[in-house]
């Protein structure tokens, strides 16, 4: 009995449709990141779990997809928890290797493990896939890519400026309409101190993320859940209230963080990016809001996400700069800055807005019709001047009915199609078929290349 | 305490040179394909486990890498069997995943469930890494990447003759001079009919796929020990000792089999091919081996592989026809044919010849030199007219000492550098020096770029 085939929930098969235009979205990343002088690492889809436990939090720790090991994996379990059925006390025995979470853990380890090849500054970016036993739903897969690019071992401002310049020459290309958010997460622990509850921090950072989702009102009372006092909720409201331009805020912050150093400093480095920006002549506009704090803890300077101004979604790209995220590894005091574009996000805008390049499923220029045995050797022969002109040509396979043959040109897109018949090889000519307009012409073999290389 | 990182054995990480390498053979590779027709797919790294189960093998299952179920995965396990630690009556309790083992039972099972969005003939490519748990050892990996090509839903020998087209001309292209072993399935079936015992043909195609490596003597022996008849093994010995041209063998071969259907069918099929070669005007030598023979049960028609002519190393690309791989999902009747090309056996075999191509390792055309936030402005206006001229350039991030800028320029290969001081700010002019030669111009930005463009 066959089985009815199928794949598991969450992830995805990708038709040649699919994958053609995937691939526009990672070439014009990519091909981005080499103008500006990233170089590509990879790493291995599995790594060890001691490297992927404890780093994305308990929650992560419960979606990484764990590998089970090879042979009798059962042996070296205690019986007693075995018989308990105690899974979380089996767990590290029986599994020690891990599916990758995300780019940035492995890139880490990465650095460590081959700082003495690498030259630092380190321009890395990384391109793929990443896996999260996550409830799957509309737009939140299990495998998903993610393209990560990073300056690692450089503290200078100019890495954030040239990444805000990357981000603005991968959405221009992609003619995708953008905003940038920025923020700086020195200017949230400036709050934090000021308002005398530094450790607060994590939970004011939480509650003023969800402004946009649940408003002011909703966030004040999240900030009495957390036992944020009165006089500091009042102390907030004028950050969390802020307006103007970009430098109006900055003044305001500047005002309400007078007694903090670190969120003077933060307003510092804000500037600076921001008059970088200016001197880069960067046109997307870049938005301070202090409201985007971004969930990692691993942030110790800028953060930024980048929003699309035509679709309502997710952000499609975000980052910031970690001061210490080799140090777990044994490699203190490397400063990085990156950022991460969503592939399928961006590729949900760009097919929303119908704006992925037309004529893209088939590369092939020209189908050579089959009339069976008797053609078959000239036919190879022109096909052969066809292809050695660099033009992409299939010879359909089988002396099919006609009709069916041009449906598959039709179907795959093929601009034309080329009929060589008894008439045609006497006459040691073709015809030629556009198959968007209709015409044939009989032309000879050079003919018939100069046509195709000049549509 | 901070982790010592490493990676699971087996896997490996790929720094910038290695991955730049790595994307010369793929591109090499996707654009042929690309050129012949061939549409890319993608299929998940986790299929499940019923689709991978029992497709490879007694072997082939211990060697699936298994993914633990999410949660408290012990609670569906029968008690007995956890007390027994009974790990195989355990596992399908505990894992419903596994990671992909090769791209063609996927590639199988895609069709089958996408049968109404593809038009066929299909041809289709894939380049993706698959995992095995096999002993790690030199050349051998437990995460590796395969590049897959075939053509699925005609018969045509047509199809058998293009993929020849597209191993020579991948091969050609990436300099490597090789070897086309070609052979027929139904040739072997021919011979195991012939000498009377068809059911041991699978002993016999491994007893001859051995001659190479153990010679006459040895095979004749296990011949023997899978009591294949004296009688047999005489009738045996004109085809294992063949010799001559192709026409010769074939000739051989015909005289031999002339009582098997199945063996004559396969000789005429091999000389179609044959001739189709020549039609095609293939000029890599492609010879006839029977002791070509290929593990894999499913093929049913021509196999064939593909060894270096300069390097010993195993096969570098393999393959044959198979007519009922999606049969076992539920499409019965889809004869197929396909290749696969063994990307690190090839990565090494052009590495032991230093045939890569040379100064790939950045893209980076010119690394602007950082002498303070006084240039600055200058400096980015300077560099985005680059930029925007299509150039690769970078701005060293941090103002360095001279020595460590230069040293940064030399690791990553970049052949200029462009000093901008006080001095040609007030003459709009930049200092362009050739990182090879020496040499270094007083230049405008304009003239700059061109010399940028053309070196």
């Amino acid at each position: 009995m066959a089985q009815k085939p199928s794949i598991p929930k969450g992830t995805r098969d990708f038709i040649p449709q699919e994958v053609i235009r995937r691939n526009y979205i990672f070439d014009t990343i990519s091909s981005t990141f080499k103008k500006y002088g990233y170089l590509p690492i990879e790493t291995p889809a599995m790594e060890n779990l001691s490297t992927l436990l404890g780093k994305y939090g308990e929650e992560g720790d419960k979606l990484l997809f764990k590998i089970l090991n090879s042979g009798d994996f059962l042996q070296a379990c205690d019986s007693d928890a075995l018989q308990n059925k105690e899974s979380a006390r089996i767990l590290n025995k029986i599994s020690e290797k891990g599916l990758r979470y995300d780019l940035t853990v492995p890139f880490a380890r990465f650095v460590v493990q081959h700082q003495n090849e690498l030259s630092f500054p380190f321009k890395r970016y990384q391109i793929q896939p990443v896996w999260r036993a996550d409830r799957p739903q509309a737009g939140r897969y299990r495998e998903f890519f993610q393209c990560d690019v990073d300056v690692i071992g450089s503290n200078s401002l100019l890495n954030e400026a040239e990444l805000l310049q990357v981000i603005e020459e991968i959405f221009s290309r992609l003619e995708l309409k953008v905003l940038i958010k920025i923020n700086n997460r020195k200017i949230l622990s400036g709050i934090a101190e000021t308002i005398g509850q530094p450790e607060k921090i994590t939970a004011i950072t939480v509650a003023i993320d969800k402004l946009d989702k649940i408003g002011f009102d909703q966030v004040i009372q999240e900030l009495r859940n957390q036992d944020i006092s009165e006089d500091s909720i009042e102390k907030l409201k004028p950050i969390l209230l802020l307006e103007g331009t970009n430098r109006e805020k900055l003044a305001t912050i500047r005002e309400v963080l007078q007694t903090s150093p670190a969120g003077l400093l933060g307003a510092d480095e804000l500037e600076r990016v921001l008059n970088l920006c200016e001197a880069a002549n960067i046109q997307t506009p870049v938005e301070l809001d202090l409201t985007l704090a971004r969930g990692l803890n691993y942030y110790t300077g800028a953060i930024l996400e980048v929003k699309s101004q035509e679709v309502s979604i997710g952000s499609i790209c975000g980052g910031g700069r970690y001061d210490d995220l080799t140090g777990i590894f044994g490699l203190p005091g490397m400063s990085g800055v990156g950022v991460s574009f969503g592939a399928d996000r961006i590729y949900d805008v760009l097919n929303q807005l119908d704006r992925f390049p037309k004529n893209q499923l088939s590369s092939t220029k020209v189908l050579f019709l089959n009339f069976g045995e008797k053609d078959e050797k000239y036919t190879l022969k022109v096909l052969n001047a066809v292809r050695n002109a660099g033009i992409p040509a299939e010879y359909y396979p089988d002396a099919a009915k006609l009709k069916k043959q041009m449906t598959y040109a039709d179907k795959k897109e093929i601009p034309f199609a080329v009929f060589l018949g008894e008439d045609e090889i006497l006459q040691e000519k073709v015809s030629l078929k556009n198959m968007h307009s209709g015409e044939q012409l009989q032309l000879t073999v050079n003919e018939m290349i100069e046509v195709l290389i000049n549509n």
